[in-house]
């Protein structure tokens, strides 16, 4: 795997443009023994063709055998190893609903949750309340004031919310006040370090605070907050790979990632769909060298364990995909960021199909369609998803060559 | 992959002996959509029955993505990590036109230029002038004296020079002067550490000097250097590989290279056809244990994106192969340092076919010719070039046991 500085030197800035397309948890599994994945099972006339003409593989996000959350597993995407860069949940979630960290500022994400009358955990997510109850909730917790910071916050999805703490001297390492079960109260927030006491005595005397805020609401009579960190700062993709990048996305956390590898994020509705989203990619197209294009709905039906919708969902795609087709984009890449198999209801490890198709310089194989199985034998192998970047820049000739 | 250190610390000094086979630029694309690869076009019955009787796969020279020069991806098929064992352009270049390095002497690959009345760069390559005018323009270098040192220059081809510097107290630590822009003036020599001061003054004196005497030329009326480097004192392959290693190869690039890591050059003739370097293999077979020999017409006729050429090129290798048959090594390796695709006219940075055959130790695969589409689903999986000389180790049951 070529290191990123090695990529950071010979990344040069002109050549060919790049189109991503990432259907969230792509990958899947067999319903029945036998019986083919979401992918196989969908009918993909376009994707098949791509995958005739361009090269198969499976791209493996983290490292075998590594379930990944969206944050990690997209830095990967973009060419960014994710155990090296790691991006604290927090800092996701702030991003994801487009709040703006400044450099000194600490953001967590937030669960509204239920306890009982004793202050033991009965719900973590509070009986998912509809994001309307969430924005509620959040409007009276506006009302707390601590002296020396300000805190904002901001609803993700219903139970789901943003925490950020602004000012000076503060720190993130302080330890999940969320217990990650039920039957048990909210932890403490502790701080990890000596310079982080500051910032945990804030916090607990915040959480304070919201719990007598919240005393009489229901279900939503408590929080918890998780994933405490700040502003990473990470390399900015125009100056590590010199182009000019884009991310067309619906959900705010892909946005947000997009933004902390410098990309422009493309305004979006939010309810775009498919067609809509691919639109946008082409109004914006001849603007950018690197377009990222999300899909998120391949994930949502695979955690609700709905095969047949997520095939659905990928059919939908596939027949969206002439919009992008007609951008000829030099260097086209279809993916996931993980896979997320209806049979499983969740983020796995199993390694991701992946398509990549470049008009006369890919070196094609014998792949017939684009699948699980046909990826298995495809001309890419198998391969870490941070190599997917360096690939595609060699394929739109942006990379220079190593040594005389 | 085995590091560098392990493998020294298992190989040892008796066992099979192995042939490595390169052809240079071997892998290839397809001319067009769904037409064979340069290698799959040509008829090559004698590299198939290996095929079918060893283990095919593909290797990735430095890296997913990277295309690399001839010196760093030769460097990787004998087992050296290019990018940790990185050898400067210059003592490329030298060793590229047979010049030998002392300890101390300092090398840089030069491009005449052609400068305005103001000095400004207007050419970078002086209208690529022929070889020949090189010849004259290097002659005319020749008169330039520095007192304490002695300067060597040899054209490499059209614009493209080495200079060699030869005395003591030198270092390499000094910027390039090629600006790599027109519309400026030539940089000058920088040291970059105070130890590198003497030579930056005298590279210094020696373009001021070389200013004067192309004067009144045209277009190559100045130069630019650039890529000063010392011979890089790498371990030698008797020393990590406890084997005696020789290089039979037609250019003095390939050469020199072998030279670095310690390779016996054989001496061969300018104009050595395939079946002359395999005919003088055969004659030194029995004084080495480990014979690289080099084919250089599959990169050529690559890099002149003549695909009918590269084929028969190929072809004739196939041809002569018998003659190292005879040999009966215990390991043959039959590949390319980078693919040179006649389509891409160029090094790219597509994994490259590979051979192994070992009889009696291989575990063979299914398949049935020597190829790209059949390398992709060959047993030796795609990896990475530096793990190819392990491989060969093993298969010549020269390297220990890991461990009780």
């Amino acid at each position: 795997m070529a290191s990123f500085e090695l990529i950071r030197r010979l990344a040069k800035s002109n050549g060919g443009k790049i189109l991503l397309l990432v259907m969230d948890g792509l990958g899947g599994l067999p319903r029945e023994q036998g019986g083919p994945t979401e992918l196989e099972a969908a009918h993909t006339p376009n994707m098949d063709r791509l995958a005739r003409e361009g090269a198969v593989g499976l791209s493996i996000p983290v490292a075998r055998g590594i379930s990944p959350g969206s944050g990690p597993a997209h830095l990967a995407l973009f060419g960014y190893d994710p155990v090296e860069f790691e991006v604290g949940r927090g800092v996701l979630s702030a991003f994801g609903v487009g709040l703006e960290l400044g450099p000194t500022d600490v953001a967590a994400r937030g669960n509204f949750c239920t306890v009982d009358a004793n202050g033991l955990i009965t719900d973590r997510r509070a009986g998912r309340i509809p994001t309307e109850v969430g924005e509620q909730m959040i409007a009276l917790l506006r009302s707390i004031k601590l002296p020396g910071v300000e805190i904002e916050l901001s609803v993700e999805k219903e139970y789901r919310f943003v925490f950020v703490l602004r000012g000076e001297g503060l720190n993130a390492a302080v330890s999940d006040t969320d217990p990650q079960a039920t039957g048990v109260a909210p932890l403490p927030a502790k701080a990890l370090k000596p310079e982080a006491a500051y910032t945990a005595d804030l916090i607990n005397q915040w959480i304070d605070r919201a719990r007598e805020v919240l005393k009489g609401q229901h279900p939503a009579n408590m929080l918890t907050l998780r994933g405490f960190a700040m502003d990473p700062n990470l390399p900015k993709m125009r100056d590590v790979f010199k182009l000019k990048p884009a991310c067309v996305a619906v959900y705010p956390m892909y946005k947000g990632v997009s933004k902390l590898v410098g990309m422009d994020v493309i305004q979006t509705g939010d309810h775009d769909s498919t067609e809509d989203e691919f639109r946008k990619v082409a109004e914006i197209w001849d603007q950018y060298d690197f377009v990222f294009c999300h899909i998120k709905y391949t994930d949502s039906r695979g955690e609700d364990g709905n095969f047949d919708a997520k095939v659905k969902v990928i059919e939908g795609v596939d027949a969206a995909l002439p919009i992008l087709l007609d951008l000829k984009p030099d260097v086209l890449i279809i993916t996931g960021d993980h896979s997320t198999p209806a049979s499983y209801k969740a983020h796995s490890w199993h390694p991701v199909p992946t398509l990549l198709w470049a008009p006369g310089v890919i070196l094609p194989d014998r792949a017939q369609a684009f699948g699980e199985r046909e990826c298995m034998v495809g001309g890419l192998g198998q391969f870490p998803a941070t190599d997917l970047m360096p690939l595609a820049l060699a394929h739109a000739r942006r990379l220079e060559k190593f040594g005389a």
